[in-house]
């Protein structure tokens, strides 16, 4: 378990560096704010220089920082540079948006010696990292993540994938980027529903593994919802820090890793049921870490209380902890958010095992678990508390 | 490097086994003429029991083979048993046909405790190890190979994929099988110009490894041709073993295991002028493994002379050696054939590196090797003595 310290002086360097230590497959991410010199560059030149160079972003990440990015990759010397902008939205992260970048690559002729530049927010990240692993049969990729929730949590670890119609990131494959470039100045332009997004999987570390962090991040709330660069870099470092120890713990989710999902299983299904366009992942999470930690109560794991707890802590960073909670201007259809519907989606978990679901729960702030054999009736009663 | 031996008596045991020794993801190839007793049925027992199974076929093999396999994997107690049907043939090895295995997966309920089968010859056998390797970041799967081909070549040893319009297996994953059941009494329903475009990939390792293996093809050439059981079983056992050494030196091909490619940059550009559906596989790497030892002569790798006893080789065989050699009926557009056009489609072979060609040739028979930056002049030499 890594310790939650909070002595580091964030002003102390202007680049930091995280390494995720995967034996032959470790990587850097460096946290800084430019990527045309210092370490980012040296570490563009090591991966990029006579190489051919596809970048994929977003149409909206694109004209804010396409340019930036694109100066900074063509001072490294590819052989060739192209990009690929994808609609912006969980709706677009599709197989048919994922071969759509293939044929880039295909009309790029991007071969084993090419590299793969991710910029943009998980669905950026995630798709671009499954193209990368499928493309030849797995090709380096760099992630250049420019939302909190990326920064924290998608562009670290390895997970890639794209959603099927059944399910969220159903397909997909474990691929770690060669590189993880984080510039936290990028976040000053992320949307403030897109930035608490990404604080509800900062925020899940904690209640996982450090209460400390939890306590901190509630202390710093103001900071935090303001962006002062300076908590938002000791944020994504301290995240990054966690998310290493754990995947460096178990790469590929045999086991430990499975915590990270806290949240998650309830999250999907409520994104699924909003066809991806209604709650952002991070306020879906949200919500499913006050039905994991409710659940957690109901099964008698935790004490009296957890749920309303974890409820508090969400409003407190200006989350949702339930579908009365939603973000201004964000209508469901209440009658489509059933406990049966819910867990209906929730059968497809990638974690459900023999038929049985498979859960993560907290015992109290900062300690989780993996619990197996959860009942659909348990589920149900939880679960009728939070819909109409 | 395996030696190849004549001494094993083909009659000596009823079934046999070959072990993929990969570490924490070896696994047996099974010999054996019974999928529902033995050897077969135990390792179906241990993967398949009490969970779910999908099978993935063809409309070819599953009226022949489907219910036998079917009955023996039901003995084996899975949880649920499905299968999926896809059409017959190279030019199906597509994104939407993989898809259509995962929407099959979603829809009965297949999660990471499920296991998929594939009962197929090569394009089955990739098909079916994709969806494995990308459907929740990878499951379990067995091949079950019904095509020569399949069986000396394309079950064993984890490359898994699907085509590209640009190019054969451009979109894939390694991802061993647990287990591969190879029945060789299935080969006696294989149409002949299946059968011997198998012939063209078991010869490939004595070309690039052994020429007492080529010799003894030669000399069992009538026996191989019809088909006879006990020389089928060497043959395919001894492939085996000549895939097993390679790939445990090089799982994922970062050096060695690119010499079973010889005649495969040539082939795949084949294919792809005639759209997956003129020459079969083993047909155009016959033709482009006379194309590699030409090639090998024309850059004094090898004495002059190599191309010619390669030809000899395949038309031994029943092979085509060039494209005035095709088996009967089968028309090209001689026009469409040309040193240009091919040498187009191989710049996106997997192997190309920096824009330069890198091709496997032979020294001699029995010796391959991989030969970096041969130009498209060279290439263009070679090919003008092949195309009209």
């Amino acid at each position: 378990m890594t310790a939650f310290s909070e002595s580091a002086d964030p002003h102390r360097q202007h680049e930091r560096c995280v390494t995720i230590d995967l034996g032959s497959r470790s990587y850097p991410v460096i946290l800084s704010d430019a990527w045309d010199s210092g370490q980012p560059q040296n570490l563009l030149q090591q991966h990029v220089k006579d190489r051919p160079v596809a970048i994929v972003s977003n149409d909206t990440v694109w004209p804010l920082y396409g340019e930036t990015l694109l100066q900074a990759v063509k001072k490294a010397g590819p052989s060739h540079c192209s990009w690929h902008v994808l609609p912006d939205g969980e709706n677009h992260k599709t197989p048919a948006q994922w071969l759509a970048i293939l044929d880039h690559l295909a009309n790029n002729g991007l071969t084993r010696d090419g590299v793969l530049l991710a910029l943009g927010g998980g669905v950026v990240c995630d798709m671009t990292g499954f193209a990368a692993a499928s493309w030849m049969r797995g090709i380096p990729f760099i992630q250049v993540p420019t939302t909190l929730l990326a920064q924290v949590d998608a562009s670290v670890g390895g997970k890639t994938g794209i959603n099927h119609l059944a399910g969220k990131n159903l397909i997909g494959a474990f691929h770690q980027p060669v590189a993880v470039l984080v510039n936290t100045r990028v976040l000053t332009t992320l949307p403030e529903r897109e930035f608490r997004s990404g604080l509800a999987e900062a925020v899940k570390y904690g209640l996982i593994q450090s209460a400390p962090f939890v306590d901190w991040m509630l202390r710093n709330r103001r900071n935090l919802l303001h962006r002062e660069p300076g908590v938002l870099n000791q944020l994504v470092q301290q995240c990054c820090q966690f998310k290493a120890h754990i995947v460096r713990e178990d790469e590929t989710e045999q086991g430990r890793r499975a915590v990270l999902n806290l949240g998650h299983t309830f999250g999907h299904a409520i994104e699924n049921l909003g066809h991806y366009r209604t709650l952002l992942h991070g306020e879906a999470v949200a919500i499913g870490m006050v039905m994991a930690a409710t659940l957690s109560e109901h099964l008698g794991l935790a004490r009296p209380g957890l749920g309303k707890k974890v409820a508090g802590i969400m409003q407190a960073l200006g989350l949702p902890s339930d579908f009365s909670s939603l973000p201004a201007g964000i209508d469901i259809e209440a009658d489509e958010y059933t406990p049966e519907a819910l867990i209906q989606r929730m059968r497809l978990d990638k974690k459900v095992s023999h038929g049985r679901h498979r859960l993560i729960l907290l015992k109290e702030l900062g300690q989780a678990d993996m619990v197996d054999g959860v009942t659909e009736a348990d589920l149900r009663t939880v679960l009728q508390a939070f819909c109409a």
